[in-house]
């Protein structure tokens, strides 16, 4: 109803805003006798905290892990874990100025209409900081996963107009755009240094590969896997669509063309990306989601006050040129929520009894 | 849990084969008092039903929906109705030659390995006839957001490797692929059956308009408005990809391009689609699938039977050549559905007690 | 949302009015490949149909079971099943003369005082003729259930004053009254019948056993199986209250009393009717459900129409002088359906991933 | 799922073990704009707190609320809200010696027997101290509800076989049994001080009474008022049955006896306890739960250890002789959230769109 938990059996319920107490998650139907530690989880965390290099912000929040519940002598006892984060460097009086504007691009006037008021430190509840809490959860599914072969890989295919043109998943951690191609990561690194310099900020898009599904996964006909990781990754700020497989290129194909054949060895193609009829084939699961630019930039921009004036606007402060290597870790992590959730649905469902 | 229903609110529960008795709808949390008719949930059937043209099946379905609950004197009663459509021209025989092979881009495979065993005549549960009830839940939808000044028009933006290059909202319904282009339309008729004459089939890209919708609507942060919207177009047997507004496209611009400034008199640009931070802005919603191209073709594909042995397949049959006018009702179903049930979701949310 | 669905992974929706077109459910989360067919449930729905004896209503209703989706060659598919029962004794015109009058414990004011219209023809959707759907999905669920040799066996135990003094559970099919001690059935009828002569009614207390269930069913801290069986059996119409073990008399007992001690045989004791922390311990569960009396009677009595004006009604017609043997299969079927559930999510929680 | 989630629109999720990091809950679908303060929520969580009298347990807990998201200048933002209590009086090594034994009449067997691994310190999950965060998420409901003129009353009708003779309201809270009538309160005082000498404990009926809720609650068929109120009361632990109204006593009243009758004054009687067809009828909601008593008592009792072995447990240590009065703010806390829920889902299934 309210929107704030996802999943059916592997269950999350994300709160906090970015500058009040805390942020964090509470992850309901964790199978019992898991070993989960915080460092688990701090681990992913990391990966999605700012200040990690020169495209991202340089707001430093420890975005220390602490898990309160649901755990005793270093397992998981199947009642709900409790992961927060206190938020440490809130500074609110550096949004005293701009708290009757709306900034383009962001939900300040959104949030303004459905709910009649606004925290306007930072970007309250549509803070990317909300973020941390799915991470967290994604980390412990990621870790169950792993005991079933199971992984999910995202990485940067395209930033700043440039697109990989190798895929190299070694190299997607060594460079500060997580992307798959070291020599065009290089290259979208000086574009989106010169785009900085014009206090301006790019897009992208990332591609996220699921391996070791097995065959069966989905639920026909609403919760289908694609719908399903649909409606999780449209669920992530700055994501403005999602294809799978061949996804809008199949548009223009033919029926021969796009049909993935078959021979006794398997699948001869995988236009599908790994998904038919709503349920994973087997072969592996590739999508992509397109990244929108950073709405905050430093650039003028016109807008209105909360009376309706029109007013001249320069986000200031500490913001991410790009976001995508940030986006990486949460697109990993609720593909991950998506598939051990959906895991588990079906061992429920097809249980004799 | 298991995934036939949608919606939490007005929410709807879909059953039936192609081939079994019957198929239909049950829909729960209609508002009482609403005058609704066989024939507002007929009007919508028809649009949906094979043999209105030529690059769509012949298969004949009288398509008769039966309203046989929640209503009484012709207005709803605020309990369940069932919209139930029987089978009359299913005939499984045509399927016994292919019984055991997997045929090509159909569910075939996948429904095997998950269920253990299949229903192979036509493609079950899998068959784009399961959407006759939610285009005839969304006929109810429809009908209760026309009171409040809300509608949904989806239409062919391309198929066949044509696209629209006028947007004639007025022309839609007078040609067969329902685009809103009637010379790209013409254009596409003319291609498409060149490509119907090699046994092949085409896809194409949907777009659709949500009007009317008031700022606020969405539930941040797991239920966004476009997280809904895409996991119901997802559901959609046939569609592989959703973008909103910008969409893709947005990956290569800057923030300066991208946000959407404000004025006074309100939004100078919607490249946000209509949707920032999951909730509504009160602009036009807009957005657009891919629809892959039809999978079942006469043309011979290489596929395997069920016990692994290499086979040729043609799926001979009665089939659409394209698909495109046929979804545009279920893609305007599901988004009324989804509309409405936000519209309830956040009344509940925002009352006072 | 609306309450017309139960269950999570074994999940029913019911729909119908007594005098509308039809009554029935949806059953979602069925297992596939499960022999089921029309007589399973037909078996079931025999037990609850009217006209079985001289203390049940005479209305004749065959209510034939039609299950016309989620089968195929008599094995469940993993798809939702629709059960439906056409009404075909609808004799609407018997309630013009009531049609404006609100029929003393009945749901007459209540409905028009949430919904603002009432189907005044019977009872509607408030009908016991809804709870025909329940028992059509408890057939599943038992048959289901007993492959793991679980049961639910339900009996009057008390009724008209008269309590059941042994427990002889093949007995129960045996007397009108489905109660467990054939020589205090026989007292019950005699009663019954003498208070039928003055135009009266008689409630009673059903008592119900659930065997076979394993340690471990429940879920707290909400879904605990207490908590979701007293749910499910205050959801049957003319159920006032419910009790587990020694329940109500636990409130005078002391600690030492009530506590069931354990050795290495067992509980000595079953004071908590095999349910402790809200998790099944293996021993048998026991409750018992207090049944309002029919609140049909022919008797006049005061009450007011819907212009608020006082008026003295009569109930005639077809009723239910004691409605307890046609309660029992509802109580059995509920129980079936929420242990079934349980089973299920049971499964997925604990499953590895 | 996993049970830890209560509530449709207003949903409340509690997390925390008795000797773990912090209990607490997360309060989604909160109204925004609502003034709402730590202290709101201290006032009821005080009346739940141990060491308030001589029958309850003198376990220290400061139960301080930390209210951590959700509030911004003092009102709700409709976002999730954060409510975390820390746990400092934890002392584990208490528990060291009974780690292996089942408690009789607690939680330890079937916990095992469910999750497979169990956290012994105190009850873990299953102690009481989880309703500390039920208590919080009341308090909120109770805020909101007491501004439509919504109350909820609950208080102990009878203790130790001493049952109140008189109602009256304003003694509740003056005696430390939260009993209705303080001349009955004080027979139950010094019938428990000396059941508490003979290191025994017991239970009781606490009655409950809901006044001002509107004629239309209620959603049929299956999450009917009283169906809801009786989840949420069995949910509760040490509770263990049930009854509206007449209740129990129906099963015995004909039907020309128990019927309600209306007059142009409104009903004559409240046998039905102002629910009829699983709707509220406008009269004040009357129900009674039984209590059973503490499990936990120093008095030696039979059991085994993990491995099987015959042992002698007392249960030594700060226990309630009657839980009783702490209990009481629970119901109330219960019957709030459900009151709140289902307005709010009234609100949202009978809009116009």
């Amino acid at each position: 109803m309210a929107g704030n938990n996802f999943g059916e059996v592997f269950r999350i319920t994300t709160f906090g805003e970015s500058h009040g107490g805390a942020v964090g998650v509470v992850v309901d139907g964790v199978t019992p006798g898991v070993d989960i530690s915080e460092e688990d989880i701090q681990k992913e965390l990391d990966r999605r905290k700012p200040g990690q290099s020169s495209v991202t912000t340089p707001r430093k929040e420890p975005d220390r892990a602490h898990l309160l519940s649901g755990i005793f002598q270093g397992k998981t006892t199947g009642t709900p874990l409790l992961v927060i984060l206190y938020n440490s460097d809130a500074d609110p009086s550096a949004y005293d100025d701009i708290k009757d504007l709306f900034r383009p691009g962001h939900a300040d006037y959104t949030y303004l209409k459905k709910y009649g008021l606004r925290d306007w430190r930072g970007s309250g509840r549509a803070s990317g900081r909300e973020t941390a809490g799915r991470v967290a959860a994604g980390a412990i599914a990621k870790k169950i996963l792993a005991s079933r072969g199971i992984s999910a890989t995202a990485y940067t295919r395209a930033s700043a107009g440039i697109t990989c043109r190798t895929y190299q998943p070694d190299e997607i951690e060594k460079n500060p755009l997580r992307a798959c191609d070291p020599e065009a990561a290089g290259e979208m690194l000086r574009k989106i240094s010169a785009i900085q310099e014009t206090q301006d900020s790019v897009g992208g898009i990332i591609e996220c590969r699921l391996q070791g599904v097995p065959a069966g996964l989905g639920e026909p006909v609403f919760d289908k896997l694609d719908a399903e990781l649909a409606r999780a990754m449209l669920s992530i700020g700055s994501v403005k669509g999602i294809e799978f497989g061949a996804g809008f290129a199949a548009a223009a194909m033919t029926g021969s063309e796009h049909n993935d054949e078959m021979t006794p060895a398997g699948f001869s193609t995988n236009h599908a990306g790994g998904i038919i009829g709503g349920i994973s084939t087997g072969e592996e699961i590739i999508f992509r989601v397109a990244v929108k630019p950073t709405s905050s930039i430093a650039r003028p921009q016109q807008t209105v006050d909360t009376g309706g004036t029109a007013r001249t606007i320069r986000t200031e402060g500490r913001h991410d040129a790009c976001i995508c290597p940030r986006i990486v870790p949460v697109i990993e992590a609720m593909a991950a929520i998506v598939l051990l959730d959906h895991l588990k649905r079906q061992t429920a469902l097809h249980s004799p009894a």
